[in-house]
């Protein structure tokens, strides 16, 4: 009963900061700065984001953000080793330390046509959303802070980072936790696409390509001999029959097969590639070692079946593996979050989502990735728009929450 | 003791009746007028042979050995609705009938370079040995019968029939069996390929390519909906454990699948191809039942496993099926056929092969089918060669084989 009080008196606290911080004549002039320079950080977001940013290609529009970042007076400005891009705001003291990243990767290959129409509100382009958004987001803040010369007392290390989408795998945020700010994040907060949403809750993923090998032969001459394919179906068939949490949501799914050249030849590679799910650190990890059973009890039964003959060996390669994790409901960062929307008008909901948040979320580190406000339309398709309507309020809440955190 | 004692007496009878024949002097005029005209048949070989004969596209190949039957005094010549070319050589009386065939068809797709280049003794070309081979030798036999005037007792029906190679399936021969010549064939004998081997054990097989099919979708958003891929690996982990015999040999394979877009989507679709063969019809019967037993099964499984969400289908296409069956060691042809073999030195040893014959001894009639003499390399590849040397024995025997048996 106490914990529970304590819990309830801290997030009545964090509720009543982001509405106090609203009222502070210095916060304020900030959002209202956020407010009028939005104009100028949409012609941004449209100019940088025809720069493309293919995966694992990041480095010209990086090099771009350094160059704002400098601009924008942020100190210690420089680019690690996975390509992120980093820049420090100094509060009165150096800790604690609050990152506010957006990514810089898009989906999209180097052929890309990257060119941004504007008709009216609507902006469209490949990743004009997803993530020229979060970055324009992240600009209009450093900005409107220096404009209002609001000194927060923690410290915000701003990073545009690399590696979000696809098979990317999070590489830019697993370098900052892991190696470039080790050690040096208290808080993180992601501003990622579009919308108000509040990512609490990060599905994190294993993904295997599985190969299995075989001799191989005359489907009538040969026979008696082990079947790469038949060693596959009895892995298939384990995994189909795993037994999974719904709460905490787990999930697999074999997604493709391949294998064989002819309908009468035992063949001598089959390959599937499978899918795990989970924001549970624990469920993902049992349904992962499940996963790695079956396909050797599946080895072994193919090569028990047929007495040893021309004996099928499977090689797992990791192709995918975002790391799960959560930030609680009842955490001062989501109550904050909460707080901040409600402050604009809207109903800050948690969801779940697979971001540059599930790395910290999996440290235990407070996290949340958050939209940058306006509305938008086909993430990840070369169709991809994004309506600047009100979108100001994106930047404003995502500076309220900066502000709240930073300390 | 008295049936082995039938059956030692009538075998006796067969070899003696061959080696008698070959002594007959109306045979044995029929036998050198084989030898002397090889040279002949052997250019006929190379001629006919730069004619394209593709799967499914045989009528031109057809036409000319409409011709040729014509030229060389069949009667009652006609090309059947399979494509079959069809032309009498009556005996005495109108049965026994003895069908002698070789098949038009080769593997070579339209557009295969088939001609036909001559070093020393070697052709070189595709399909120069299967089965130009067979075509030769039923145009040398039919000559060499007609030059010495043998009357046969039995009727001689000789047949270059098409579909013999992979899809083809054997349709020109269940066309003759079953339509064309329904009832009106005692006896077969298939001229196929090169060599001399005898073949009195037709492996049968079924092929099957399985479809899976069900809505798909997100797999972490849609998870708890069937899935096509794991349905199969169900069925294939089923198919796996087949228990079949040893003798008669019976096999199973899963030869080829796919299926699925992405690892990270429930596919909507996936594939596979089986093979099933065996020499025993009941023993293929069986296996061909437990396969679709384990069809139906895993799709049942997959189903009840969701709990019916997204519910998966199968269809069964058969994409090949060749009759199985086999000609007794003992019985009356194949005692002839070795015998006969003999007679011109060779070990005619008994085997086994997927050919022509495999309908009739599916149907209980006695069929056997023998190599066309000479050496062969390479069937069913464009570097096919027919080495000439003493090829004529082929053709003899073929001969001696037919006046024996269409009695």
């Amino acid at each position: 009963m106490k914990v529970f009080l304590i819990l309830f008196a801290a997030a009545l606290a964090c509720a009543q900061d982001a509405a106090k911080l609203a009222e502070d004549p210095t916060v304020k002039a900030a959002l209202n700065a956020a407010k009028n320079n939005e104009a100028h950080f949409i012609d941004e977001q449209v100019r940088f984001c025809q720069i493309p940013a293919p995966p694992y290609k990041e480095e010209v529009r990086g090099k771009e953000f350094e160059r704002l970042f400098k601009n924008l007076g942020l100190e210690n400005v420089r680019i690690d080793n996975a390509g992120n891009v980093i820049g420090v705001r100094p509060g009165t003291a150096a800790r604690p330390n609050l990152v506010f990243a957006a990514h810089l990767d898009t989906v999209f290959p180097p052929e890309t046509d990257v060119h941004v129409t504007r008709e009216g509100t609507v902006l469209k382009g490949p990743g004009i959303g997803d993530d020229c958004r979060g970055l324009a987001v992240m600009l209009g803040v450093i900005q409107a802070l220096n404009e209002a010369h609001v000194k927060t007392p923690g410290t915000i290390t701003f990073v545009a980072d690399t590696g979000e989408e696809g098979l990317g795998d999070l590489r830019g945020t697993k370098n900052l936790f892991n190696d470039s700010l080790k050690g040096q994040i208290d808080k993180f907060i992601s501003v990622d696409g579009t919308g108000l949403s509040i990512t609490n809750i990060g599905v994190g993923s294993y993904r295997y390509r599985v190969t299995f090998r075989g001799p191989g032969g005359h489907s009538f001459g040969a026979f008696g001999m082990a079947n790469p394919i038949q060693a596959m179906g009895r892995a298939i068939a384990k995994i189909d029959a795993f037994d999974v949490p719904t709460t905490p949501k787990t999930t697999f799914n074999v997604g493709r097969v391949g294998g064989g050249t002819s309908v009468n030849a035992i063949p001598f590679e089959a390959w599937m590639e499978v899918d795990m799910r989970s924001s549970d650190k624990a469920s993902l990890e049992a349904v992962h070692a499940k996963f790695k059973r079956a396909v050797s009890d599946a080895v072994a039964g193919e090569n028990a079946r047929w007495n040893g003959r021309g004996p099928v060996s499977a090689s797992l390669d990791l192709v995918g593996y975002r790391p799960a994790g959560s930030t609680s409901a009842d955490s001062a960062i989501m109550i904050t979050a909460i707080a901040a929307s409600k402050i604009f008008g809207f109903n800050g909901r948690p969801g779940e989502g697979s971001t540059d948040s599930n790395v910290p979320m999996n440290m235990s580190i407070p996290a949340i990735t958050i939209g940058g406000g306006g509305r938008g339309t086909g993430a990840h398709a070369l169709e991809e728009t994004f309506d600047t309507t009100n979108s100001y309020l994106g930047t404003q809440r995502a500076l309220l929450l900066a502000v709240a955190l930073a300390r």
